[in-house]
């Protein structure tokens, strides 16, 4: 059977990468989330495994020293971590496992598994994410401000990816990240490459 | 500008490498074939720099001393070489190059220029191709087990490859040639990547 392979998508607060996921996630089959584990508490409606796998803060702190996590990281004294078991078994299945993660995630991620796709997705602009951040109304103009400086330092590492998606136009967006996905299926490294000898 | 590549396609004899690299034409905007340079005879209706670039076997000879090939071999008395010079400057003009040949050659430009894109064009079997060699009515018996033989050989080099591309159905291996061009076109080592600084 042919592998799967970890699918990166990172980039700025703001760019769109949500959305270019969900309607991924309905046009490629073969596609699954990683399911991260966490230390917060479990909130109603979300489901063990499906949503996240909830541990205590010392069962974290063992997986820590267990090495057994893609990247993790604290968050308002929370554990938040990607599990390498979950996205390598998957991998194994033949799965496409979809990793969507800030930037700094996505480069301690790349530490652990240089053999995943590491997909930019950036805006056409400065300017344009301003624009799309302040357009969502829910912002403070300082958060704006913070998210504007980060997202200039995050442009920075565009070189540590492989592709460079532009969101421009959302549906241009999802096809080019459709052609990324179908091209790295057919990756001769990821083949199970088996002709008869005879004919 | 954005820089263009070289796209190899390659595979064995009787696999349609033609039908694909005329339909990819015809489809995709910025390609360019390799244009080759010979020793042979201009043909009534052939155009220097079109058909091929036209040299005495002094001339070539002494672009070989010069290393100004990606590969070249001898046939039949005649040499035929991929002038290194065409292609990077068709790569600088933003261009994508397309360079059909066979493994050998493939194999060959590779040691020269590693920064090509490699794509494996495959029959879906080796007795799918042994129908298709014998269904073209052109070859004999000897031709036709000489031509298996070297498939197979071919095959084993698969692995030197980026892409591996089944041509099962004819529309889905153009597509997905195309789908493999269009990704590599947003690889970020090749864009020119240029956010303006303020907002």
């Amino acid at each position: 059977m042919r592998k799967g392979f970890l699918l990166i998508i990172s980039g700025p607060s703001g760019v769109g990468k949500g959305t270019v996921l969900h309607d991924l996630m309905n046009t490629q089959n073969n596609l699954v989330y990683s399911v991260s584990v966490t230390t917060r508490e479990k909130r109603p409606g979300e489901i063990e495994g499906v949503s996240y796998f909830y541990k205590t803060h010392e069962e974290f702190e063992q997986m820590i020293k267990e090495d057994k996590f893609l990247e993790y990281a604290k968050v308002h004294n929370n554990y938040y971590g990607t599990p390498k078991d979950f996205v390598i078994n998957k991998i194994n299945e033949g799965k496409i496992v979809i990793l969507e993660i800030d930037v700094q995630g996505a480069l301690n991620v790349k530490k652990n598994f240089d053999n995943g796709v590491y997909i930019f997705l950036a805006p056409p602009s400065l300017s344009e994410l301003k624009n799309r951040i302040v357009n969502r109304g829910t912002e403070s103009e300082e958060d704006i401000n913070l998210r504007m400086k980060n997202a200039r330092k995050e442009l920075q590492y565009i070189n540590e990816y492989d592709y460079l998606v532009v969101n421009d136009h959302l549906n241009s967006a999802i096809n080019l990240v459709n052609e990324i996905i179908n091209a790295e299926k057919h990756r001769v490294s990821r083949e199970d490459i088996n002709f008869e000898k005879g004919e």
